[in-house]
This record gives C-alpha cells, structure tokens and sequence, in this order.
C-alpha cells in the first residue's frame, strides 16, 4: 500500500474546513483542499485548472486527523472480555494469561481489526506499546495508518540485553517504513516494571537511537504506593533520576500527581496522553488536565488497549475528557470542545513527535485528513461546529479518511483492508486464542 | 399511523435475544419471536407454519427497546447552541430568551428531530416535560414512538389556576392516544420553580387524574441553597410536605441527597431518572446511583434535553452511568454492564409508570424492541455481549425498531418520519427562531 512515485494530484472539492487560531478557537472556513503526492499542497480559496482526481466534498466538514497517542492494539482481540472488575484481577487474572498465550498471528489479526477500527472512527496516527511489533509494523504498513510503535520493555527476567535489542531492532527495522508512516519509541513499561538500571539503559537506547520515549505513568494509586515502598520516592521522581526527562517522552495518563510533580513535569519535552475512559472503566481516577494545561504541559488524547477501553473511537474519549474535567470541578466551563479538538489532533502529533508533518491542516504538511458527514439527525440543526463534534459526534459520522495523501475510506467503505476478513480472522484467532487457555 | 385492526402478525427469525435472569444477570438466547396485533405472543423456540411476514433477524441481536426517562424534545433546536459555560448563564442567558420566542412550530418540528433520533438510536418509549405539548403529542402520535408527556408547571405568574387547566387538557386530550402509546404526566417544574401551594395543588391534579407525577430534584447545589434559604428545609422534604412521595413519580436527577434524603426516597413508588452527561457537561456532579441501587430506589436513564446533553443517545448515558460511578468509587467492579441494561430498559418504563406493558421481552407484553447489527470491527470479537452493548455499541449499530408491533426503523432507514424534511424544516425553524431574537 505504500504510495506510487508517480506525484499524485488530488483535490477535495466543496468543503468546509476547520482550522485553529492562535487563541485556542476552532472556526469554519469554506475552500478547497489540493494533495500534492502525500503533502497539502494548498487549502482555502484558489483556482486550480488542471485534470486531476477530485473528490467532492459537498456537505462534508474536513477536519486534520484525529491522533490516538495511547494503544496496545493487538488487545482488540480481548475486547469486553474481562470489564467490571478491579483493576489487579482484570491484569493479572484475565489479561496476562491469555497474553501470555498469544502467538504472532494473533498479534497480527488483533493490531490489523484495531487499525480498521481506528481508521473507521476517524483516527490518522497512533502510538502502540507492545510485544512482537513486527507484527504490528506490518498490518501498519499494509492499512495505510500512520503508527508510532515500540516494543514495551518489561524486567520479567533479568535479560535486559535481549530486551534492549528487540526494542532496537524494531527501531532499526521499521523506522520510517512505509513512505515514512511507520516510526519508532523506546518503551520501558512503567515505572513499577522497570528497575532502575533497566530503566537508565532504556533512556540511553532512545538517545542513541534518536528516536522518544513512551511509557505508562502515574495510572493508579497502587503504583505510587509500589514505587514509594520499593524506592521510597514517586513515580515521578524515579522517571526524573533515570534521566527519562532528558528526552523526549510520550507520558501515558497521569493520573495521580502532586504539586512537586507538576514542577518536574513542565519541563517536559513531549507531553501526557489522556485516556480517559479506560481511567474510568478500571477505577482509576481522573487525570487533572486543567492543571496539566495551565501549568503549560502539553496533554494529548488516547483509547489506551481496547481491552480496557472498549472502544477505539476517539469521539468518545474526547466526550469523556470534557465531561471528566467539567464533574472533577464541578464547573461547565472547564475543558471547552475547542481545547478538546487540540488535544485529539494537534497536542498528540505533538507528544507522539510528528507534530511538525501531521496535525493540522497546512500546507507543507501530510496530507491526514478526514471528511465528516454533517447532514445527520444528531448533528441539527448545527449551531456550534467544535461543539457538535466533540459533543454530539461520534466516529461513525466519519465518511472518508485520508492518511498520507491516500484515501483508506470514502463513504465509510475501508480501501485498504477488507473488512470481513479481518474480523473473520479476528474472531477465529480469538477462538484459537482462548483454546490454548 | 396507528394500527390497523386487522390482527397483524410478524414472525421475527434466526435471532440472538437478551433476557434478563433474577440475579440482574442479561443472558443471550437463540429463537424467534411472534409479534401479533401490538404484542409479544411467542418467544423462544417453537413451531409457527402460517404464512404471516416474517423479518430475518440473522446476525442481529434483540433487545427490549430502550427507555429514555427524561427529555424536553423541542429544544433539540438548541442543541450546541451554548455548550462550556455554567449552568445559570447558559439557563437564564441562553436557554430561556430563545425558549421565550419558540412558536408551536418550532416546538412540533424540534419534538419530530428529536424522536427521530431517539427512534435511530434504540429508544422506543420516553418521558417529556415541555410547555406547548400538543404539537409533542402530535409528533408522537406520528413518530410512532411510545410517549409520557407532561406539561412543565412553571409559576412565573400567579395564574395557577390557568397552568393546572392546560395540564389537565394535556391529560384529558392526549392520555392512551397513539393505541395507547401516548400516556401523561403531570409536571410541577422543580422544588424551586413551584411554590408549596402550586405544588400541593399539582399533586392533587396528579391524584385526580390518576396519572404519575413529573419533577425535577436534586440537580445543582444552586437548588439546595435555594429551597434552604426560601424554605429552610431541603428539596426532598419539601417535596414530601406537599404530599409528592405519596403519589406514583418520576423523579429527575437526583444529584445532591443526604442520609435523610435516601430514607425519604426508599418509600417512594416510582425513581430516580439518572441523567449522566447533562449532569457532567453542566457541572452538576454525579449522582450516587450505587448508594440509590443499594437503598431498594429503582434508577433508570435519560438524556435530559438535548440542549445539554447534546446528543440523544442511550448508548453514551449507559457509557457515562458506568464510568461516573466507578471514578466515584474508584471501583471498577462498581455498576455493572449489566445493570446498566437494565437500568435503560425495565427500571425506565417501571419509573415511567409503563413498566407492565413495556421494558423486557416478555410474552404478553407490548412489542417494543430494537435488533442491532453486531457484525462491525468495534463489536469484534465479541466476548460479553452486556459488556459490548454497554461499553462498546452506539445507537448507530441499532439496525431496526419496532414500538407497538410496527417496524418503525428498518435498515437504518425510518419508516414513520421523513429525516431529509425534518432536518430541512429544523434547521429553517431555528433560522427563524434566532431571528426572533
């Protein structure tokens, strides 16, 4: 699926598009868009004569993609497997067994029915921690997303160096395949799996290699007590000594911070993705991104693994963010949708490092784009756009998606991989999966 | 399109069905299910050769349909108008100066959008307090959905008599039209919209009609500080002084209670309508539904209007009850999936005074129930199905509707209402309706 070299030429025709001002508003324009190969070439209002493909736009309302910094998609295959109980029990009794089990096809089939199912729901990039990423890499590749992966670094035994070369060899392997889709992290796991020289060397790979850091902090209260008894400082603290803050680092969620934290944090080259709702359905509690925005921390949006959030579509995470701040200060005018759109697209290219090629709708930038039916029951009669879409929207009301200048949907039909088949196999591997339990 | 008394039957075949068990428990069977003239006849594996039409059920699963129980469907033509800001201004800054200028048009077609999409996102019966109620009745007559309407008794003057007459009209005119689809309410507005002998006298009118009554309760801190300064009590015990408790109610919101409150309310016949994301986005807080759930007081949900909630799907309310309880109580294992389905069905039509004739799939009872098409990436593999309904499905995966044993929705597409003109006509109402302003 990787593009031709031909120099491909596409404009979206009759469209309404929204671009973000230097206040933080989102505002409506009307205009064209031109693709030139994977890149935006021009966007607004100009004449373009030449014969080139055109896709009409008309009733539609084109937004920069939505950016997922938060995943572990080959969990799609353990979705609403195990919800409803705590947290300990659902990781240790329910998920680790059968991940456990898990064997490179399933990896496979699992990430490939997340990427169809992100893509579906409006989602152009997405970071992934996870174990076999070649895998993973390769239904990237092949569904046309732009990914950000890296193999999650757990200290299960004290092979440290056969870990360490794994995560590098994903790096090495897949960093900038797919016409430059696919690029890399280092991923230590988190602060209670990862000892403290595991831990350094994880930091030196991500400076060797060039490339950030992505790692689960802060998400329970459990770890902080884990941390303090193990190392008798914070999760915070323990990241800051093993130089994590050095580089660049996608933090994921945040939840439990206290005020010398958010110091330490504000220095920070990257930033915090948000899961909300897989925060909420495991009980952990609600990441205070009011603070985190004041404080002049950037905070992205994530699904964090279906397993946990159900769901893939960032339309509900960017609900439950506003909701969650709106409840946790008892106060309407918290995290307005205009915030919460920067934080589904812009914010997150940011933290997951691709802030500069993806985004927002500018030219020079890739060309990650999709196409919202608007003429919908649920979205009249249309007062405040930024509200409809983060309050009344949903991904279904996405028609057609554009990643890198390609078009992988157009009226919700998926272009590059085959619908039926990847659930068919998604549901056999399951069955396989939970056979070998 | 009320039905024919020709003793119409229809065969629906090759289904998965949901029941719910005496534990609480949903369980998925496999059969068919007879529909003759308005009511469920046979459910369940048996033998039917008469030739009557029959509906392929295959790969869809039924549930009961669902119950929304509490609404105020013409201000659909203000949804996103004013979102993120506190509740008082967008009420009495928003709300109110365009509400002040609605014509009975606006209210008929703003009740039509909304029962529209209501009617495509899985909800058969609802409860609604507006002003204007003929022009709601008329539109659910026609939508064919089932409907508990009341007139919202407000005491901006001192004519109560002429309010209490224009409820009772909405009795007399409107109570078991539709085949009995359409019943009513009477609705004293709230504790701090109703004097004592204005509400007294609504009591008595609910009496004499012998219908339930319709009331809002508990929804801010504002109201609470309130009734405590006019009255010096609390709303709940106001309530109980004019004699409220000691009628068949529906009460909604049911955010701020204290221990006395709970004592109160366990005698009341009748509950509380949870409205999760109007509660959030207007910074009210969360009730405590598990505490109600405990004390033996039924809990059922609602969208409230979709000026606040934005949306009217109960796909998103049964998401945010579970989320919200289990960040109150950072416990996961707090409010089940499979509470939550019961919740939306049953626990609704018992709050909304309907609950021996609608709510379950249950032979005898009306034919009220929604077939949803589960063969989509997001619904894959398909573990659990009350995990997948709750935290995974929208209303956008209700394939078809039936209410009263008519199809009202069939492949998506509405049977009873046409969505182009409604869309058309909503948005030139509310065109107008600003113009007025």
């Amino acid at each position: 699926m990787s593009k031709d070299e031909g120099g491909r030429e596409m404009l979206i025709q009759n469209i309404r598009y929204m671009t973000v001002a230097e206040d933080g508003k989102w505002t409506v324009n009307s205009g064209e868009i031109l693709i030139k190969d994977n890149k935006i070439e021009n966007i607004g209002n100009f004449t373009y004569e030449e014969s080139i493909e055109k896709v009409d736009g008309k009733g539609m309302l084109t937004l920069p993609g939505l950016v997922n910094g938060h995943q572990h998609t080959p969990m799609s295959l353990l979705r609403c497997y195990s919800d409803d109980v705590p947290l300990m029990t659902w990781l240790n009794e329910k998920m680790l067994p059968l991940e456990m089990k898990m064997i490179d096809e399933d990896r496979y089939w699992g990430a490939l029915l997340s990427m169809a199912e992100m893509i579906k729901g409006g989602t152009t990039a997405y970071a992934d921690m996870y174990i076999g990423m070649d895998q993973v890499a390769e239904a990237a590749v092949e569904s046309g997303i732009r990914a950000v992966i890296a193999r999650g670094l757990i200290a299960m035994d004290d092979n440290y160096e056969g870990r360490l070369r794994e995560a590098a060899d994903v790096v090495d392997r897949w960093h900038g395949k797919g016409n430059g889709r696919v690029t890399t992290m280092i991923a230590p796991h988190s602060p209670y799996m990862c000892p403290p020289d595991f831990l350094k060397a994880a930091v030196g790979l991500s400076k060797e290699k060039d490339v950030p850091l992505h790692i689960h902090l802060a998400e329970t209260k459990d770890e902080e007590r884990m941390i303090q008894e193990k190392y008798k400082t914070r999760p915070v603290q323990y990241l800051q000594q093993a130089g994590v803050f050095e580089r660049p680092v996608l933090l994921a969620h945040g939840v439990h911070f206290n005020n010398d934290d958010y110091k330490i944090l504000e220095s920070v080259s990257g930033g915090i993705i948000h899961n909300p709702v897989s925060n909420a359905k495991l009980g952990c509690g609600i990441s205070d991104v009011k603070r985190l925005l004041e404080s002049g921390i950037k905070v992205g949006l994530g699904t964090d693994g279906p397993a946990s959030a159900s769901s893939l579509d960032l339309f509900f995470e960017m609900k439950a963010a506003s909701w969650f701040q709106k409840l946790k200060y008892e106060d309407a005018a918290v995290l307005s949708a205009h915030d919460v759109l920067t934080m589904a697209t812009q914010n997150g290219a940011d933290i997951l490092g691709i802030g500069e090629e993806t985004g927002s709708l500018t030219v020079g930038k890739k060309a990650d784009l999709i196409l919202m039916d608007m003429n919908k029951l649920h979205l009249t009669p249309g007062h405040e756009t930024a509200n409809l879409l983060v309050y009344a929207a949903t991904g279904q009301d996405v028609d057609t998606v554009i990643i890198d200048g390609e078009i992988v949907m157009r009226g919700r039909e998926l272009k590059t991989i085959d619908e039926e088949k990847v659930m068919a196999n998604a549901k056999e591997r399951t069955k396989q999966l939970l056979g070998r339990l």
